[in-house]
């Protein structure tokens, strides 16, 4: 079976969480958006499934997963539905359970970053909330970033099973979001990220060890994997980034 | 067994969503922070939970729940572990997922109401951040919460088994946490939201039908039922309801 993920086409995005555990588990699948209208893909045909007044259970809001008949919006769901099926959790309730609250957790964090350069609405521009996304990003960057890093490590120190991984003792799709949002905040806030990770020193590994996964690694390397972009919820504008 | 939930103790804040569900199954359970010093509660007790080195799994905020070994924390995903327990969730696991995902973008409205009267940060005052907050509740009245509402009401009109619940024919913890939020909007933003639900008949009519299903009404006349106030996530300041 060939799942379809439907994604923004020139972004990483909340689509990239998904991506790569598609991409570590060696999956296959399309990403509509980005494929050719001549096949039918496309952006339109996205949308159009998003307007389909015949979908049971539409979408709010991309990335959403098509796999035959299911349809999933919402990173983190997406993900509680992929992740046995890909062997991206471990076995057993409270594990997954477990590993969803992480996930959720790193979904906070990602919507608290995507905010530093939108505090006042995501209908505006950037350049029309400079002010407030310089007292935004500075809150976020002082308090947030530095609280929730503690906690990751904190995570990471207490697994029984070793530091290597947020839970138990192999790769999660839990790993592989928490490697996307320490690059992603690399990307974003460099100084005020790599002085969180002296810090962190396990998550900072974690970051490291997901980036040489080989799959991961191929798939980093590829075409596929678009660039971060002041587009995307991880934006490097200099000036928030004292 | 009874249930331990742990949440800040003077505001309904996300704590509420766990509480309708926990009331509306007449579960036992105790509400930890609001309890007495004496008998080992309090909200001392929960910030020791919190800090207690030796929790395997430790939250990185309230909500949490404890249940015997088990400590979930993360508003959905305690719903999610709750739902089949307290038979508030259809069998299944696509019923299941799609009441989660449903649960998550309750979650993200939650967020975006609560980012209203906090568009700076969370670490900074109402009073310091006013204009923020007026540009910010602008966009989220006049864009997001009809967008939010359209799609809520176009999902009950698109269940198979009739538009008085989100998912088949019998109440779930997604639609008391859409009560919780509907009630919570309409106190904080009454003009814009009875505008708004003027346009979305199922989703209103939802919401009054929720407040009168026994055990949720008993509970809303009760005293465990805090009022809403300008600590919580719904605030009203009416110059942010033009």
């Amino acid at each position: 079976m060939t799942y379809q993920l439907h994604y923004w086409p020139t972004i990483q995005g909340r689509g990239e969480f998904v991506r790569l555990a598609l991409e570590a588990a060696g999956a296959r699948y399309v990403d509509v958006a980005r494929g050719s209208e001549a096949q039918g893909q496309g952006v339109n045909a996205m949308a159009a499934f998003m307007r389909a007044p015949g979908v049971r259970q539409p979408p709010f809001a991309p990335p959403f997963l098509v796999d035959g008949k299911v349809v999933v919006a919402q990173t983190a769901a997406i993900l509680l539905y992929l992740g046995p099926r890909l062997g991206l959790v471990s076995k057993g309730g409270a594990k997954r359970l477990w590993t969803h609250q992480l996930q959720l957790t790193i979904a906070d964090m990602v919507a608290e970053a995507h905010d530093t350069h939108h505090p006042v609405g995501m209908g505006l521009y950037y350049a029309d909330q400079k002010p407030e996304a310089a007292r935004r990003a500075r809150e976020f960057c002082q308090h947030r970033l530095p609280k929730y890093f503690a906690w990751f490590e904190s995570v990471l120190a207490r697994n029984p099973k070793g530091s290597a991984h947020l839970v138990g003792r192999r790769l999660s799709y839990a790993d592989l979001s928490l490697f996307q949002l320490v690059d992603g905040l690399l990307y974003a806030f460099p100084n005020n990220t790599r002085r969180a990770l002296q810090h962190a020193p396990l998550l900072a590994a974690l970051h490291d060890h997901v980036a040489q996964h080989k799959p991961v690694a191929a798939y980093l390397r590829s075409e596929r994997r678009l660039p971060f972009s002041e587009e995307g919820v991880f934006r490097h504008y200099p000036e928030l980034d004292a």
